[in-house]
């Protein structure tokens, strides 16, 4: 196979609509008609309408006697009348159908008198008084449900009321998915070097799901064109909507327009997005086909622009219009030119303000799709945001959640996992949105509103206190409480049995001692800085000073895989990869937390958590840190 | 069974929150492990921590070399070096792992020249340049979701990629439903007169669902002790939450409060609630025991008040707290103090301004539900909200579906549901909400800034002519523009055959014929006042000229179903029923429009679908109805 360099660079929103103009008219939704009572969140593919009326009889709305109406014209408190039970007056309760020939009920509170005589009235009565006419609720003809509509249940309930027993709805769209690539290994395999876990498959059989179609996947098919055509010729068979996902290294794609246009009609091949530029748009057997990119980035935004649409078609809907929130942009997003590019964001409100914090950009970052809020579109022809500018969000999550989740930007610390999720036990919704940038960006976005708290352990060279003098000179002005989260141990970070033989810092420029170091700014920095320079050693000297990582875990994980042989981190990292280590000393780690902020319930209700024995106790459990002023707040 | 008459009249939530206080800790959230293939939407048990790093080696970012960079120390554009191909230069395409003892990798852009001797560079390269370092997504041991995180297709990815097959979910709580009542019958059973459609499991059951659980729903119960004793001890010994619908008729929840307090505990019968009231609250076994009212509307309220918080925390979860949106009510809503009721409203945004209109308040009527676009709280301690009043309204439906819809309140007409349809299947999400007030209230609607348009079909008897008159007497200087929608024809709607031979209205006041009139105000009712005035006819003399429907087809069914012997309404309302008819004339039903709502999108989308030939097609096909000038402005 050729790699073909020049992908076209149509907008996404051409690509797709040269492909609706191709197919719409041929691929259009199908009828079937299923159970009421399974028939929860399909759509309806026709006005349904009632069967039967409902009430489908005249009922007593009361319990009492049902009457004919003329029989008391002219009663009166002075004249009142007998009337007979069982001939003129005959017993009802509430729901009983009226008796033929009567027309109207008497509550029985209002009878004077009861006997064998029959019942006692001194008021008379209207026609249909107390009777709740035969289709009162629902009248036989009537538009229950117009096309269209998702079937929720109180939908159900009033189609069973009306007679309707089996519904026509949208046939469920079938989307055939078949993950392709030698290197890709389906999830329970033990993986080799070079091997790549197709988890593609699952997220857009999960999102068709989502969308109300209905996903089936193939085995992983090898690079082997022959099987790819067995494959997609299979599919095209029996499924409305056919997905190619490319394997995970770049050319791929090229592969799958090959095919599509041996098979079918190749539309485009690449369009002005990022990620996903290499997306494939075609057709097979008058079927939709797409290429989707093997980056599992790439693949759900591409997904959300090409498949859902058609999913959406074949059920004769519109895409739903995503939420959207406008935002203050925490910092300058730089963009190329000529491409519409997706940034996941964190959203948080802090204050008055919806604040924005891109997330890393990279296709394939799994997890920047998991702890994205939301997404940023910036435009073909815009080459990013100012930080600052107010721009909207498409919401990834409900804005009741994201209100009541606390922002906290600033140093990693374990424990702050374990915090968010002990607000979410409690049944809080939010929990809390934290952010690594490193203690000092942590002061930094505070002054900035863009957070609430902010997580932080910042030696103070000169005094040898924590935190406190580092707020007076980056805040001046401002009230701050320092409420203390843990004390923990730092420590050097070694493989299993210490095979360098690493003791002390000064281990650090023996020669062949592979370092990997925490960026600047960061309050382990700050310790190592402060810690050479009190013992006299020559940052210069250590191999891989300049090499950084921005969490704890991910020191441990360079160890632990080899590409470093020690590196300055906290002892619960070292003892979460089962790494040995070197005590260096204790620091303190505290929550710093603007005045204005003590007092919203999300944060009083964190501040509960920190001080909880239940927390505390799952700390400890990590090891290697100290809660002896955990919860308090310290000057 | 004696009906014990005083209920308890405590606030829902105190009943609830009783109910919570004796076994909340008894009932606790279940873990069980699940695929996480299958794990779509269920909440996590335990924080889900990463089992590998993903990149789990390091790979290539790109396609070129894979080099040592200290190989190429001291390189420059004056002095470039060769690296031995297979040797110090290995061959390597984006995702391939960096082979051992190599830690960088150059683009193949940036090689010089290639040749047997190998590649040549000049520029020395640091090391993991164009590296994916382990762990750059994903680092082993990282938190990758919180505790009762719901989890979506992205989630899966992630989890998949981080080596968890397994994920720690809540179990799914296990609801048994117990429709019982000898008048209840399954939707499948022809009914007789007096059985009542078992409507309520389903919904229930579908609730659940939604909420997260499972429902097991037993077949329908008779009014005997033994056998309702059987079914609560059977689910009791496999459901984690009984539910007991109680039957239609009054009263029939002390037989589920009884039962309650044989088998376990009662804690509560009756919350101060409207629909409601006489819910049972309880446990049996150490479950909760609720016992559910049978009519629709108080089943799915009490539903969402009492088994929603019971679904919920036994996943952990605290109840979804709902979308509310402040509306200012287009009508006086009275409430009887010492009740918090829950009143159904349709929601538009007209204008600047979202407007809520209440909807029938009747506990048995099903499509208050299904109209229902919120739910409108009277508190316990009010005598209900004012016209104007500004109040918040939980929302049924999303916003963005209620503000692409268009209010339409004035006359009923068949048309205006296909008129939604139309709309709806050219994708548009909203579609018309109408409520059928008459022609004249709708006008007053207008006025009140409360709609979009009104349908009308209002005579002047002075002219002749239709519409425009009333328009300038009740909207004096405001700019409306009149749409035709259609011509239709008035009739004389009798029973099949015709049995009492009604030719003209002047049999009307034949003695025994049993008329049913539609509400003052109506463009019908005008009409026929009109007609009688012109024909000499006496009011007074038409038997049931008092007795009001407010649709068309109620007309048609109240003749339909012998409760009278004739009315007027149009043609196709009789059709839709299959009844005979007698001409009366052909008036003509106009949308009226003001001028500002006319450029709307949502108005413009409309008035495209009235001027289309489908449309029309559609309307034709109803009968009675003529399309001459529908889709004109009429002056």
């Amino acid at each position: 196979m050729e790699r073909q360099i020049y992908l076209e660079n149509r907008a996404w929103q051409e690509g797709l609509a040269l492909m609706m103009d191709k197919l719409a008219e041929r691929c259009v939704p199908k009828n079937e008609f299923v159970d009421v009572r399974s028939a929860l969140h399909r759509i309806t593919g026709t006005i349904i309408r009632a069967k039967r009326s409902s009430p489908h009889f005249a009922a007593s709305a009361m319990d009492g006697y049902a009457i004919r109406a003329r029989d008391t014209h002219g009663i009166s408190e002075r004249e009142p009348r007998w009337l007979e039970l069982g001939v003129q007056a005959i017993q009802v309760d509430t729901g009983d159908p009226i008796p033929e020939g009567m027309d109207a009920v008497v509550m029985i509170e209002e009878v004077l008198e009861l006997s064998e005589r029959g019942i006692l009235l001194q008021s008379p009565v209207v026609p249909w008084n107390h009777v709740r006419p035969v289709g009162e609720d629902i009248v036989e003809g009537e538009v229950l449900l117009p096309i269209h509509h998702r079937i929720r249940p109180q939908d159900q309930g009033a189609l069973l009321a009306a007679g309707v027993l089996e519904v026509e709805v949208r046939v469920k769209p079938r989307v055939g998915i078949m993950p392709t690539g030698d290197e890709i290994r389906p999830p329970e395999a033990a993986l080799q070097v070079g091997d790549i876990v197709d988890s593609n498959s699952t997220v857009l059989a999960s999102l068709v799901e989502e969308w109300g179609g209905t996903a089936t996947v193939s085995p992983i098919i090898p690079d082997q064109p022959k099987l790819l055509e067995e494959a997609i010729l299979k599919m095209a068979a029996s499924e409305d909507i056919l997905i190619i996902i490319a394997g995970s290294s770049q050319g791929r794609d090229d592969y799958t327009a090959q095919m599509v246009q041996k098979f079918g009609t190749l539309y485009s091949h690449g369009v002005a997005i990022k990620p996903g530029k290499p997306v494939v748009l075609g057709e097979v057997q008058g079927k939709p086909a797409i290429g989707i990119p093997g980056y599992p980035v790439s693949a759900y935004l591409t997904a959300h622009l090409f498949l859902e649409p058609w999913v959406k078609h074949l059920q004769g809907l519109s895409r739903d219009s995503q939420a959207s929130l406008d935002t203050v942009i925490s910092k300058k997003v730089f963009s190329s030119l000529g491409s519409e590019e997706f940034v996941r964001v964190k959203v948080g409100r802090v204050g008055e303000r919806w604040v924005a914090a891109p997330l890393s950009r990279g296709a394939g970052v799994t997890m920047s799709l998991v702890r994205a809020d939301g997404i940023l579109r910036v435009p073909r022809l815009q080459e990013g945001f100012h930080e600052g500018e107010t721009v909207p969000v498409e919401l990834l999550r409900p804005v009741s959640e994201l209100e009541d989740t606390l922002v906290c930007i600033g140093s990693h610390d374990l424990t702050l996992d374990v915090l968010s999720s002990h607000m979410k036990a409690r049944g809080g919704q939010g929990g809390i949105a934290s952010a690594h940038v490193g203690s000092l960006a942590g002061i930094l976005s505070l002054r900035k509103g863009e957070a609430h708290c902010a997580g932080i352990h910042l030696l103070d060279p000169e005094t040898g206190e924590y935190n406190r003098s580092y707020l007076q000179r980056f805040l001046p002005g401002r009230e701050v409480a320092l409420l203390n989260l843990v004390y923990r141990t730092q420590v050097l970070i070694v493989p299993k049995g210490n095979p360098l033989n690493i003791k002390t810092l000064e281990d650090l420029v023996k020669p062949g001692v592979r370092f990997i170091n925490r960026q600047g700014g960061s309050g382990t920095r700050v310790l190592l800085d402060y810690l050479l320079q009190k013992q006299g050693i020559n940052q210069g000297e250590i191999l891989g000073y300049d090499r950084e990582e921005f969490t704890h875990l991910a020191i441990a994980v360079a160890v632990a895989s080899g590409a470093a042989d020690v590196g300055l981190g906290i002892q619960s990292a070292a003892e979460a990869l089962g790494l040995d280590y070197v005590l260096v000393g204790e620091e303190r780690y505290d929550l710093a937390i603007p005045r204005e902020y003590l007092d919203e319930p999300r944060m009083k209700a964190m501040i509960s958590v920190v001080q909880s024995k239940a927390f505390q106790e799952d700390v400890l459990a990590l090891g290697g840190y100290d809660v002896r002023e955990t919860g308090k707040f310290l000057v």
